[in-house]
């Protein structure tokens, strides 16, 4: 293990569930902070909380521009420093990989990181304009691409470079909407089956409904602590291990392959290059699957699967729960949901409640070591974080 | 002096002039980049940044959803970890505490914070909303109040409960316009008088058109190293020697008082706790005054003269470039400019010329102990740092 240096310690997590909601985004954000706190076993006070972190765009246009002063106003604390941080659907990991590092600089002992989107009640027309600007404008959005149509290209591409079929696609799907069955915060807990994928509307060749994930709203929170104060709060503590962080050229046109996302791989090697332990050793993956392409392209890219095994593993049931390494438990993007400033916390909250065994009739037996995945746009930027128990 | 562990080092920084520019954002920031390379003395590459901040409120509307991307695009650093962070008008501090921490962390050696804003071409309604957002919605901007109104209550409740004129804005106006004017990346190189502030037109009452900032263009960017590094790169590094953040809540009426930023107090608080001088000894200070009278505000809630002391000290030129505790010899926001997710970075970039001795007809003599303070909104959010040579 790395000395106490290297270690923050998540000792609260709580989200909504994830859905059309009826709330405003503030009541959404205020129970996630609630859920969050009533979690840390031996209790805390807000004042306890010394920096705070919100992840949100704003989807659709909120009116609230200075948004990060609603943790104080919510906490009870208004004073607290506040930050708002956004890398697009990568906001909510980079909120956390900002209290990490500001917890490793001893810039305060406890920290909160909060994300939250309202997305639902959001003309489609408006929606597609705030999804399309997370991937590029220029090159992209105003030549008529959508933000679907841009992961269109690169599963295109992906099942003719490696002769596959949509079968593979398919076996994401049915995977993450079983998982997806089995958590109660999950947006949609509906299993598929692979007929079903097939039979699906187009959203955009050659990604079909049961691709894509749905449009969510939803917010999540967690609670971390320095290693020197963290058993002040929690006798079961889930320690993030590893940070790491990556970007790339906003336009697929500029980058060199369409299929494989290089700001997950630079952010994989950040994360695991002080890590107290290597890729073969995680037992559970939370990984961003805004579309079934992104989760395959995301087994390599983390490296968690050899380059070219990830279909396989994939149609082998490698990734299921009770496979070797069971990805998106908690039904990912695709089934959990994809409320955009919480989706990196959301999946924080997952893995808190894995490592701790507490995640009931998903629970992966025994784990102790997970990683987290969390994707910008179409991967220009990313996040990766690791954990231990 | 505290130990190494508590100092960062700017080794350089850029930007460009403030000002309606012809130049789009991109271009803008490319520019500010490259003047912060340009002045590290000894030479830097791209490849030894570690880590990126980019804040911007992406004014009007800019199209790019996942802009902290654009870094690397024009470090020609594809894979840099990045984030964009934003605390409205406070977004460029907010961006280099984030940077103090990931360097006091350990989590990189060098860092880039750039900051950028293009607020010249939004037409006049779109500008007002959002300027209006940076404030608070449902109580302020739905209910008529600009973000100029905002500003205009602090001030006629803070002449009222101190039986002043306006006389005292005006002498903000007239010291700010004249700094400004010998300042070549000024937006209003203009010198003003009492007369002219006093005979301008009313924007918001009691507030006149020279009470006001402008709507401003512009990038800046500072390259930040660890203390172990820094003298690889310059020896003449300016040391970050303390860092504070402060919320409050966004509305006016939830506030206990119309005369005080708590945000700003609490800032200033947490920056001087551990820094290796007190508020006496501080010889130079950056001020965040989009309004004449957020300045005044701003003198004693940062603590750097006693309650009740601003306006005299104003209006007896201690606060004038020759005076014994110079504020805003950039121009400030007033003059200089306020391009909003730039002026953070901006203020930065002004205190690292005047330590090192740069600051040409501005110059403070002898100056070695500096503060900058950056408010989001209407005080909603707050940064202050503390600088030396």
């Amino acid at each position: 293990m790395p000395s106490g240096t290297h270690r923050v310690a998540i000792v609260g997590a709580g989200q909504t569930a994830f859905g059309a909601l009826p709330h405003p985004p503030r009541a959404l954000l205020r129970q996630s902070i609630y859920e969050a706190l009533a979690s840390v076993d031996k209790g805390i006070s807000p004042q306890d909380i010394g920096e705070g972190y919100l992840a949100t765009l704003g989807f659709g246009g909120w009116q609230i521009g200075n948004p990060a002063s609603l943790l104080g106003e919510e906490l009870g604390l208004p004073g607290l420093p506040v930050s708002h941080v956004e890398n697009a659907c990568a906001s909510g990991s980079t909120g956390l990989r900002q209290a990490y590092h500001t917890l490793l600089a001893g810039a305060a002992d406890v920290a909160l990181v909060a994300g939250v989107e309202k997305m639902s009640d959001t003309p489609s027309a408006r929606r597609r304009y705030w999804l399309g600007v997370s991937g590029e404008t220029e090159w992209e959005r105003l030549a008529g691409l959508t933000f679907a149509g841009v992961y269109a290209l690169l599963a295109e591409r992906y099942l003719a470079e490696r002769k596959l079929t949509t079968d593979v696609l398919g076996a994401v799907a049915v995977k993450n909407h079983a998982h997806g069955a089995l958590n109660p915060h999950a947006h949609l807990r509906k299993p598929v089956t692979l007929e079903q994928h097939h039979a699906a509307a187009a959203v955009a060749d050659p990604l079909r409904l049961y691709d894509c994930c749905p449009v969510s709203d939803g917010a999540a929170a967690v609670v971390l602590a320095r290693e020197e104060v963290a058993r002040r709060f929690t006798d079961t503590p889930v320690w993030v291990v590893g940070s790491g962080g990556g970007s790339d050229f906003l336009a697929l046109q500029d980058r060199e392959s369409l299929t494989t996302l290089p700001a997950t791989r630079r952010a994989s090697d950040e994360a695991f290059r002080h890590a107290p332990f290597g890729r073969d050793k995680v037992q559970l993956a939370e990984l961003h699957d805004c579309f079934t392409i992104a989760e395959l392209l995301a087994l390599e890219d983390t490296g968690l699967f050899p380059e070219g095994e990830g279909p396989r593993a994939t149609t082998e049931g490698r990734t299921r729960l009770g496979g070797a390494l069971p990805v998106n438990v908690s039904g990912g993007l695709k089934s959990k949901g994809h409320p955009l400033g919480a989706t990196g916390v959301g999946q924080v909250c997952e893995v808190f409640h894995q490592l701790r065994g507490e995640a009931g009739e998903r629970q992966v037996k025994g784990a102790e070591r997970a990683l987290t995945h969390n994707v910008g746009g179409s991967g220009a930027t990313a996040m990766v974080h690791l954990f231990s128990t």
